[in-house]
């Protein structure tokens, strides 16, 4: 990707694009729960072509049609999520102090062993919901906590 | 503006801003109706700062802060909208089809001296409609040309 396509990726993310991270209950993970991060493009499904384009510049994640007439081009996954930040982020403004702290979290959530990291973690992921415009979350860390 | 400024706004602009061509009711005017350009930049108020950085950045059009919480940033009239649209032209992607148009137009309407000529325009006026996901438009070259 040339300087320029970067900086247009970072302006169309900062725009409408969504950086996530989440807490997931999942019974099969060491501490009950996982955390998911994602980095979500939206378009409507008939400027599909753009979401194509997106995934060809960035050879990772998966595209869908929604029934409702949206396309979405979803990159989960800390490696692939971790690599797509690195990339654009001297080109991110907006959502900078998000970037910066989902990466902190995707570095913290893979060397974490004890159930008091873990939970420093959550507390992370519960901070990013200031900068998303999330409107409810279920899982916080308090649901960890007391689960 | 730097080239990376440009190409980051081309993509905000592309992601979430919207490019607008509209036919205004206007006694006043020769041909009972007159055209509006306009470029919109949104976003949430919490992050009003970006918007203020937006107008800094392009020195033109005027900033407010809507009742529901969103800040909008309106830059309109043939000149500025023109001089917005040549400068971040090379970097937008996806509205490319339509800043084309719009430009077509701000030419077009400044030049146009019959009521045929100004009938073109509106008919090119009404093809933005298929760029712009508008849901609806009142006046459309038809009801200029049965007034």
């Amino acid at each position: 990707m040339t300087e320029c396509e970067k900086a247009y990726v970072a302006g169309f993310l900062d725009g409408d694009g969504c950086l996530l991270a989440q807490i997931v209950k999942s019974p099969n993970y060491k501490f009950g729960f996982r955390i998911r991060v994602s980095i979500i493009f939206y378009q409507k499904t008939k400027r599909h072509w753009f979401i194509l384009w997106l995934k060809k510049k960035f050879q990772r994640g998966s595209v869908r049609k929604r029934k409702d007439g949206v396309s979405e081009y979803t990159i989960t996954g800390y490696t692939p999520v971790r690599e797509v930040l690195i990339l654009l982020r001297p080109y991110i403004f907006m959502k900078k102090p998000l970037v910066a702290l989902v990466l902190k979290i995707i570095d913290q959530v893979q060397t974490v062993s004890t159930q008091e990291g873990f939970l420093e973690v959550c507390e992370n992921v519960d901070k990013t919901a200031q900068f998303t415009d999330s409107k409810k979350r279920k899982n916080t860390a308090q649901v960890v906590q007391d689960h």
